[in-house]
């Protein structure tokens, strides 16, 4: 028997509570980060790492697009491959985390090289861009709605740096501050389009399971750091404290 | 022994060397269209299936942006993407090309549907697509400079059909006339880049191997159109003379 399709709240409703149960503000990574327990080797780690995230989101929308068959989606997809790489002079997202992490005190050549990240970071963003590229449609554009839940989490760690790092101030948490203002027009329209498309079941389910997958790109980049950097296991090859230092 | 590497004035030579040898202006196609030989169904052919070869070059860009990491490259190589879609509400190439449809008396939704226009040209654009996401970077971008010939046969194009055929006025050829002042800083730009970079002979074999794949593509579009529809063998499935009219 085919299941029967969700209500439009429903289906809406079960994608925020992926939200309650897995985004990665619940990560105790975070829960250290923000309430100022991390070192600053940590820190380091965690801008490492994160900005091989960042410098591929342009690449995963590019993906998006290369594989967007209606040109009005792509004209207004493409905007957040400009929020991200910016102009060629101003540069954009990817430009304002490397002054985080010159803020950091890391040389920003050294982490936009991108040696150092660690393989498991790559490995999750890499598998994002595939399912991105390759993946249904309404399955492609469901799983960015982690953008749902950015704001809480971007709200609270500029509040705990600022609170607890010297290193904290407006240049360096211009990123978070600039995702404020993009992501909730991203978020509005990729979810009203989800929930006007995803009709039969099969769809709604796809649409669940790509939020769902995306929060388990995000986790586990986090859970790699843990293990590196909190946990004191770092794998051959990704950066060591001490290296790329300013 | 490995083959000695040419010199930057060589390497050029041998890229515009494949234009006069191999670029879709010596097509027989061509010369009938732009000689005012055609007949209407022929041209109306030619324009729903040049809409596939247009609607796909965002895409192709976006594939080449999903594999680029240098952010500045992509900065740059994204206005490809903005001179074809355009914006949300004016739109770019692809609606200029929906202009000239009209103008040729076809249904501009049934030319964006893509229906009627032959696998052979599908599979080429998608041979285009896949070269561009997959292949070395210096082949991927040497792939595009086809448009170094272009200017050439957009003014031969423009004032053949403006000579021949009445549907030719400056709304249905703004196309063409866009193209002519977009394509020559894309050209002048990744010439550059090709010629800076590729120092090997491997690479410099790659770009020449990679703009004679482009002129293949763009050459195997032309071949189908005229077995299919000058010479009359209209494969099935295809657009018949009589369908998608205004």
């Amino acid at each position: 028997m085919t299941e029967l399709s969700l209500t439009r709240a429903t289906l809406e409703a079960r994608l925020r509570q992926i939200g309650v149960d897995r985004y990665h503000d619940k990560h105790p990574f975070h829960h250290r980060l923000h309430s100022g327990h991390c070192t600053m080797e940590e820190v380091q780690a965690w801008v490492i790492n994160r900005w091989y995230y960042q410098s591929r989101i342009p690449m995963k929308d590019a993906a998006f697009l290369s594989r967007c068959t209606d040109p009005d989606l792509r004209r207004i997809w493409r905007s957040r491959i400009k929020d991200h790489d910016g102009g060629e002079h101003e540069g954009g997202g990817i430009r304002r985390w490397l002054k985080l992490a010159e803020g950091v005190g890391l040389d920003p050549d050294y982490v936009a090289s991108g040696r150092g990240v660690m393989p498991a970071t790559r490995f999750a963003v890499e598998a994002y861009i595939r399912f991105v590229r390759d993946e249904p449609l309404i399955a492609a554009m469901a799983a960015s709605l982690t953008e749902m839940f950015a704001p809480a989490i971007h709200t609270a760690r500029i509040e705990g740096l600022l609170a607890h790092y010297s290193f904290a101030n407006p240049t360096t948490v211009s990123y978070f501050r600039h995702r404020l203002g993009e992501a909730p027009k991203d978020v509005a329209f990729t979810l009203n389009w989800v929930l006007d498309r995803a009709l039969t079941r099969a769809d709604q389910e796809a649409a669940l399971g790509a939020l769902t997958f995306k929060t388990e790109v995000l986790w586990a980049q986090l859970d790699a750091l843990w293990h590196g950097y909190v946990a004191g296991n770092i794998p051959p090859g990704a950066w060591r404290p001490g290296e790329g230092q300013l």
